[in-house]
């Protein structure tokens, strides 16, 4: 088993993340998280919320619907080019996205560049392909009252899309925001929420599924100043992604990505790349997306997004700086960090080593023996103490207390406090440390 | 202007609420969030979370994916019973809910019986209509590698749906549940997420959207337990809405839903139904569920959801009660409930009495004059040491300090905090109460 097997064994076993709709046999790139994923995912997601809005005062918050306007993707090119190449097995009728069953090619690559390759069916083994066709990654419904049978001009014009990103969420925001708060340049507004891509082959864990969930800020500045900006955004993501999150910096790996390789948009992409059990894998990205997305919005909407700078009445249309990162890459960068086997006394175990901030429980009481009523008694009150005082405590008098311990071990919680005999007369309390696995004595009135 | 209207207003003006991709025209039945939207919708879902999950030894946390297996939709029924009665005007083309347009029918109305009423088309005026056809209020969508182009089996099996309700996403789960905490009965799995329905006309700003967030809780108890966990759950929801959220006990009215008007499933329904400024209206439902849900989970996927009790050893599906509430629909709730207008020394005012714990900001902090260095700065001295202290603290410099305590009244600020002169001799600041409008000197040091 690979580190990732692992991982995704643990997330299962206890309770982390449950493949989607399991109970129906799954459904492909869909994950849900169990209790304890979603204390982690809560937990990353507030972080990042606290880190980046509630602590500065040039950050505000949106949160956008899922179903938007149309014309939106017209206007962002997502509907003419957020495709991949998509290739059919004539033979099986397998299909298959071309760049990723041939090695050299890219995207862009035609039906001929793809035939010359000479590559057989994953699948059946032949060699038959169909021409390369571009299938475009936005799940797409119909929006009013349409019915399945309707055809033509009105099951047409109610097409809608769920979001493939959540920034344009973001760029439609920008003027309301602008004339109810009248921020200063610069200024940043961030959203946390669901994006939706439909991959022909979701893979990896939960990297690359078909439902993911965005933290993006769209940070407004004035033209000229956009690389000081820039730098300072890239500063902010690495003391984040290191201090707050935990992450070793020498995980994380910096791709400068070349102009060939960018998005339309961008004229500067910073991926940030994270080595992930499989290997190093997009974590976020930081890119300067120009004055792209408001021009776009001014040219199809046919409303002015200029910016009146309140000192010198100058107006122009800000460029954007675009810090992304995605909540599922970053909760599994977070476990495979801290995902460590180690032996203790002769013993395997597997530990999360998980900082306190995001380990779901901060605490877990349990009583000795579970089944002396003194016992247990005395340790709920230890364990409402606790709660009252650091509301993440977890209660345990499941199996032996060695059990218990490799349990939490396993779920990251830092310590461990066991009542016992000796707790009834002096008050101390054994507490135990999941990284160094010492035990000691302690006052319940020191805890 | 109706009071909703002012609301809708207010929160425009504001920046609670956008209406759905504005810059476009909009986009009929979706809405956007704005930064102060952001941050009251943000403390009414972590009140909840924290006052049903975090202080609850009984209720786990999961948040399934929005996208799931269609089979999930026949099995709860959803794919052949979840339908509006959906009428069209042979005339104009226009389309409406049979039952909204008539008096006196219900949902199942048949063709006959609607073109007995006689209705006048809203739209042309003319009385000259189609049959009534089931239009289901589910989106669907394509789910892999499946073009526009494709028909049959391929475009039929790949149809999924954006799920109609969260509850699902919790049955599901279920058995993952049990098998990974062996929970004791009983136990609620608890959910916030976002659900989609194709309204045939969305209305009443947030009331009645497309896109709405859940915050659902599948509470799972032995059968002939039900009727106190059913209480215990009622007296819960109360004390929430009435001590967490401040919402007046006698604009909250319990409706007993008839059994000819409970959902398929339901052997007891209760609505709280909230004195909204445009009539009464659902705020949340309590239902009893039965084993409706886990018994079509069993006989659609051929697996056991049968729990088994540690102590007596005995073997049975679980019922389930199911407190339910709109996230929107309380976000409303919490608006018109505070929502004020009064008079002071003559003069009109617009005030949001909200509680401590749901107001955006606690304290707003401002310099008496902007123009004033010392003072600005002695104000940004204190706006840090609060922000320090409570984080949700506002810095207000515009206008003159009437204008700044009018808007503080709009968003609901409880206090403002201004620094004049005085401050920079005796450190004493002036304290403004949003309520009573009463101004206090008080010690920097005793905020």
């Amino acid at each position: 088993m690979s580190k990732l097997d692992d991982i995704v064994s643990l997330c299962k076993r206890r309770g982390f993340v449950f493949p989607g709709s399991e109970v129906y046999g799954g459904f492909a790139g869909t994950w849900d998280f169990g209790p304890l994923g979603v204390i982690l995912k809560k937990k990353i997601m507030d972080e990042w919320w606290s880190f980046f809005v509630e602590k500065r005062d040039d950050m505000y918050g949106v949160d956008a619907a899922i179903l938007m306007n149309p014309r939106i993707w017209v206007a962002s090119g997502h509907t003419a080019t957020f495709a991949d190449p998509l290739v059919e097995c004539k033979e099986c009728k397998s299909r298959f996205r071309a760049d990723k069953i041939a090695d050299g090619i890219n995207e862009s690559v035609s039906s001929e560049e793809f035939w010359d390759l000479h590559v057989k069916c994953p699948v059946c083994g032949k060699e038959n392909w169909g021409p390369i066709r571009k299938f475009n990654m936005m799940f797409s419904t119909h929006v009013g009252a349409v019915l399945p049978e309707d055809t033509g001009d009105l099951a047409e014009k109610s097409i809608a899309y769920l979001r493939p990103e959540t920034a344009q969420g973001i760029f439609v925001n920008y003027k309301n925001v602008v004339d109810t708060f009248y921020p200063s340049l610069p200024f940043g507004l961030a959203q946390q929420g669901k994006a939706f891509r439909n991959e022909i082959s979701p893979r990896d864990f939960i990297l690359r599924d078909r439902e993911c969930s965005q933290m993006e800020i769209e940070y407004f500045v004035k033209p000229d100043e956009w690389e000081t900006n820039f730098e300072m955004l890239r500063g902010l993501q690495h003391e984040f992604l290191e201090t707050v999150m935990g992450l070793g910096a020498r995980k994380i790996h910096e791709y400068e990505v070349p102009a060939e390789d960018r998005a339309h948009y961008s004229k500067r992409t910073i991926d940030f790349m994270f080595d992930y059990p499989n290997g190093s894998e997009e974590l976020m990205g930081l890119a300067y997306r120009t004055d792209f997305d408001l021009d776009n919005i001014q040219r199809e909407s046919g409303k002015s997004m200029e910016y009146r700078d309140k000192n010198t009445g100058e107006t122009f249309v800000p460029h954007v700086i675009e810090p992304s990162i995605g909540v599922e890459r970053l909760f599994l960068a977070v476990l495979s960090n801290v995902y460590t086997e180690d032996e203790i006394n002769g013993e395997k175990r597997v530990v999360l080593k998980l900082p306190e901030n995001l380990a779901p429980y901060r605490f877990c009481v349990s009583p000795l023996l579970k089944n002396k009523p003194e016992l247990v008694e005395k340790a709920q009150e230890v364990y409402k103490i606790l709660r009252e005082k650091y509301g993440n405590v977890t209660w345990d008098d499941s199996g032996n207390i060695g059990k218990r311990y490799r349990k939490q071990d396993e779920i990251g919680t830092p310590k461990c406090v066991v009542i016992d005999f000796d707790t009834l007369s002096d008050n101390t309390v054994t507490v135990r440390d999941r990284d160094t696995t010492e035990q000691v004595r302690v006052l319940i009135s020191e805890l």
